[in-house]
C-alpha cells in the first residue's frame, strides 16, 4: 500500500500531496502510523534547501508520534499498537564506536529522518527499531512530538555535561528550543536565567521556569552578571557578542551551542584559562538519553508549547513558522 | 636580616643584586632558603612589562626550590628544614567558593609571585604556608622548580578533564610546557602524538614520549589524522589553524589551551555541535593539584629536561631564553 504523505518539488515550493511506494519492511525496521508530527525550523530549512543536501520530492518531518503499524522479522524491542515517537535520526550504523558507546546521536554515518529519504508529512513513516522510542504511560500524544527534535537537542546536554540542580543555568533565545530548555532546567532544580532580544517575553518566560531574564543583545545587561552561571545554553541562530557571555560565566563554567550561528566563534583564549571555561555543542541525543528524556518529562509534566494544524494546512502552518510568531512548537496532526 | 634579591630597575633591563627588608614574617606565611629557581618565559613577559603590571625594582623567580627557614606562628603544616617548592602562587584567599572548593588557583584574589611583590631570584622568599609544597622522598630537588609552573600547568587539565591512559592526546608545541606534557601523558599510558613546527625536535619529542609527531603549522597533516585524538593540549603562543587542530578529535574531543595565543580563536559552531566537540582552557593548578602532580612524577622519574645557570650568571641565564634555544627549561642554582 503506497504511503500517502506531502512533498515539494522544489526548494521553498508549496507542499502537494505525494504517494511514495514504501517496498519490503526492512528486518530490523518499524512502520509507523503517523498520529502527529511537528513542524521544526530544520523542516524549514531542509524545504529551502539551506544546507544544500535537500532532495527532492521532499517529505518534511521529524517530530513524529504514532502507533506501531508494523513491524520487521528481526524486531524485538516494539510491538504493534505500540504509541511511539521519532526524531531527527531514522538510524545508525550500531558498529561504530559512537554506536556501540551509547553516543548513537554521534554515529558518522547516522541516517537522518529527512535526508536522502521521506519524513514524516505522511500517514505512515519508517525507521530503525532502536531509533524509535515509546511512549511512556501518562505522557500527552498531542504534544509530544516536538520533545524528539527541540526537546532532545536542548535536554542532551544537560545530561552529557552533568548538570546539578545546584547549577546557575542560562538560556539564550526563548523560542522553539529555549522555551523547552527552560521548562526542563526548573524541573532538574536550577536557578534559571533566561536571555532574549524579546523583552514582550519576560511574563512567558518566567512562567516557564525562568527566575531571571535579560536582554540578550545588551552586553551592559550581560556584563551586570559576571562569574554567576555555570552554564549557558545557546539555541539561537545569530551572532551574539559571545566573548562577553564568557565573563557571565564562573570558573569552570561552560558556554554551550545547540543552535548554529551565521559566523565563527570569536573568543579571546586569555579568560577562557584564567577561569578554566569551556565551550562546546552538542547534536540532539542517543535513544538512550531520548528515553530518560521522556520519562523525565512524563513525571515532571513537561511538554512544549504548541499550536496545531491539521496535516492538510500544512502550508498554513509553514508560513506560520514562517512568521516567527508561533508560540513555540507547531505540531500537525491527522 | 635583608633578603638579596635580582632585581631590574625598568622594563628589559639588566637584573642587578638588589637587598629589601622582608619585615615581620607573617602568622600563616613561610620563609623559604632557596636553593633552585627556575626561570619561565613568565619571567621575561613580567621583566618586559609585556602585561602592563609589573611593578620595579622587579624581582622575578616563582619556580623555587629550598627548604624552610623560618615559620610564622600559625604555620602547621610545614616545619624548618623541610624541602619545599613555590610556584606561580604565593597566597589566596582561603574563603571564597574557589579556595573552599580546592580549586586555589581559580581565587579571583589569588596573589601572584612576582606581581605587586619580589620573587624567588633571592636568596630568600616568602609564601603562604598552603602554597608552598613539600617535595617528595627521592625528587631530584636541581630540576624540580619547574614543576612548580611549567610543570603544573600542564599536568592540571590531565587531572581536571579526567584524562585516561586509554586516551589519544596531542601535545602542540615542544618547548618549556610541552616537553614536560610529553613526560606526564607517557607515565599516564596515553597514545601520544606531538605537534611541533621544528622538524628537528623529533627524535627528542618520540624520546620524550611521543608516539607520533607532525608538523604544527602544516593543515594537510593534521587533516591526515582527522577523529583520532580525545584529547589536544596547546602550549604554544601562536595562532594556529585551530579550526583543522578540531577536525583532529574525536567526537566528545577537546582542544584545551595553556598558552595564551594572540588572536581571538576563530572557531565554527557546526561541527563543534555536531562532534559534541568543546574548547577550553585552564592556569596551572591547586596546591593539592601540585603535591599529586609531585608524587606522581618522583614515582615514574619525571622530571623536567633542564640547563643549570649560577645565579649571579642570571642575565647570561635570560640572554639564553630570549635565544629560543634552550632545551627545555633554565634552572637557577645558588
Amino acid at each position: 500500500m503506497p504511503i500517502k504523505a506531502y512533498a515539494a518539488d522544489a526548494p521553498g515550493a508549496a507542499l502537494k500531496p505525494f504517494e511514495y511506494e514504501p517496498g519490503v519492511l526492512k528486518a530490523e525496521e518499524v512502520e509507523i502510523q503517523v498520529e502527529y508530527c511537528g513542524l521544526c525550523h530544520s523542516d524549514l530549512s531542509m524545504l529551502n534547501n539551506d544546507w544544500g543536501v535537500t532532495q527532492y520530492p521532499f517529505v518534511p518531518g521529524h517530530e513524529v508520534v504514532g502507533t506501531i503499524a508494523a513491524v520487521g522479522e528481526r524486531v524485538t524491542t516494539l510491538n504493534v499498537g505500540q504509541r511511539v515517537g521519532l526524531g531527527w535520526f531514522s538510524d545508525s550504523c550500531m558498529h561504530c564506536t559512537a554506536c556501540m558507546s551509547g553516543d548513537h546521536n554521534l554515529c558518522p554515518t547516522a541516517e537522518q529522518t529527512i535526508v536522502g529519504r521521506y519524513g514524516g508529512f505522511a500517514d505512515r513513516v519508517r525507521a530503525h527499531q532502536e531509533w524509535v522510542v515509546p511512549l511512556p504511560e501518562g505522557m500527552n500524544a498531542e504534544t509530544a512530538g516536538p520533545l524528539f527534535c527541540g526537546g532532545i537537542t536542548v535536554f542532551n546536554p544537560i545530561v552529557q555535561f552533568d548538570v546539578r540542580p545546584t547549577d546557575h543555568v542560562g538560556v539564550v533565545g526563548i523560542g522553539g528550543l529555549g522555551h523547552m530548555a527552560l521548562r526542563f532546567l526548573k524541573a532538574w532544580g536550577c536557578d534559571v536565567t533566561a536571555f532574549s532580544s524579546s523583552a514582550d517575553k519576560e511574563t512567558e518566560a518566567k512562567d516557564l521556569g525562568a527566575t531571571h531574564f535579560i536582554n540578550s543583545r545588551d552586553p551592559e545587561s550581560v556584563k551586570k552578571i559576571e562569574g554567576t552561571l555555570d552554564l549557558i545554553l545557546s539555541t539561537v541562530n545569530v551572532d551574539l557578542d559571545w566573548a562577553t557571555y564568557m565573563t557571565a560565566l564562573k570558573p569552570k563554567g561552560r558556554l554551550h551551542f545547540v543552535g548554529v550561528v551565521p559566523n565563527p566563534l570569536s573568543l579571546p583564549v586569555f579568560p577562557m584559562i584564567m577561569g578554566q571555561k569551556s565551550v562546546s555543542g552538542s547534536p540532539l541525543g542517543s535513544p538512550a538519553t531520548v528515553s530518560k528524556m521522556l520519562e523525565f518529562s512524563a513525571r515532571h509534566d513537561i511538554e512544549p508549547v504548541t499550536e496545531f494544524f491539521a496535516f492538510d494546512q500544512v502550508n498554513k502552518a509553514l508560513e506560520r513558522l514562517r512568521s516567527g510568531k508561533a508560540r513555540y512548537r507547531i505540531v500537525l496532526k491527522h
